[in-house]
């Protein structure tokens, strides 16, 4: 059984996804996530800040570690990029252009107005662009290059994600996938690894 | 003069960049373009949705000309692409990286709520990859590839935004400028043109 805090955290979360941090109230999330607003105040004293804050942090989690489980399952660093692309194409297909990053639209609307909002997100996305350098690091590209080639998958990815859900077509995620897959191509032959 | 139609026009914009649209409520609109609420309803009866939707449409057209003058006036494509990302990499430094797409967060914002505002994001996106398409293939890169460039640039553009407010920081777009340019390059060398 799900707890009422992790029922809070789900609903904002999805919320979050779907209409964003300044289109999201308290007053929706304590009915669609069946807490009233004692328990809202009880688990998140700060309020919808402090909630979102949180929400921010775990969905960061979450998708780190799909990330990593896509770059462990797959049969290599090319094969795991091209995925990574690919699987977002299929999750947005899936649920009508609704469900990309839980993290980007409210990134871009709190970056000028929430400083622990904004630093939450800040967090993550340097947490994933870690995350992405050690996947790439491990295949022998130099640090720099891993770097670079992290910043660039994740800009790559998340620039898809605000085009295919604006136009409702995954074509940008598909020329997003070649562009990386061409990238991490060069990177693995200037190495002389094979990924 | 400026008439108050372009102030409440110009003042939206300006909100929408930094604070995104579900954020933007028309008492401030009011406020800071020093319009009654009589004159917002009087040039926009649909209210803050058929001003948002002119504002997206109006904003797409502006930084399409300049995009279009970018490429214009730079010495070859190459050289275009580069300052297309470092001319925004200083105009993120200038604003306290608040100023950056005025498109995107609107366009997160709304996807799965508004048709009226996805559709007017989906049209100034489709009109920024034909043109920027154009102009790849007027250097002789095959239309197929030209398309696949627009698409990558616009989404690693855009993507490198949203890296770049949250973060505060404009290694995104350096990355991204990087991987533009080798892949706008790889496209040159495939067709024997230079650029």
């Amino acid at each position: 059984m799900t707890g009422t805090r992790e029922r809070i955290m789900e609903t904002t979360a999805e919320l979050f996804r779907r209409q964003g941090y300044q289109g999201t109230g308290l007053k929706q999330i304590s009915r669609e996530s069946s807490a009233t607003f004692g328990s809202l105040y009880h688990f998140f004293p700060g309020g919808k800040e402090q909630l979102g804050v949180e929400v921010v942090r775990c969905s960061g989690r979450g998708f780190q570690d799909l990330g990593i489980a896509i770059f462990g399952a797959a049969s290599d660093v090319i094969a795991a990029t091209r995925e990574l692309f690919s699987g977002a194409a299929e999750v947005l297909r899936g649920t009508s252009y609704a469900d990309a990053c839980p993290i980007a639209t409210v990134a871009l609307e709190v970056a000028s107005t929430s400083e622990p909002l904004r630093e939450a997100t800040a967090e993550v996305f340097d947490s994933w662009i870690s995350a992405l350098c050690s996947v790439f690091e491990r295949v022998g590209i130099p640090v720099a290059t891993s770097r670079a080639l992290a910043l660039q998958a994740l800009s790559a990815l998340e620039g898809a994600f605000v085009l295919c859900r604006a136009r409702r077509s995954t074509d940008a995620l598909d020329a997003a996938a070649e562009l990386m897959v061409q990238a991490v191509r060069a990177a693995l032959q200037d190495t002389g690894g094979s990924g």
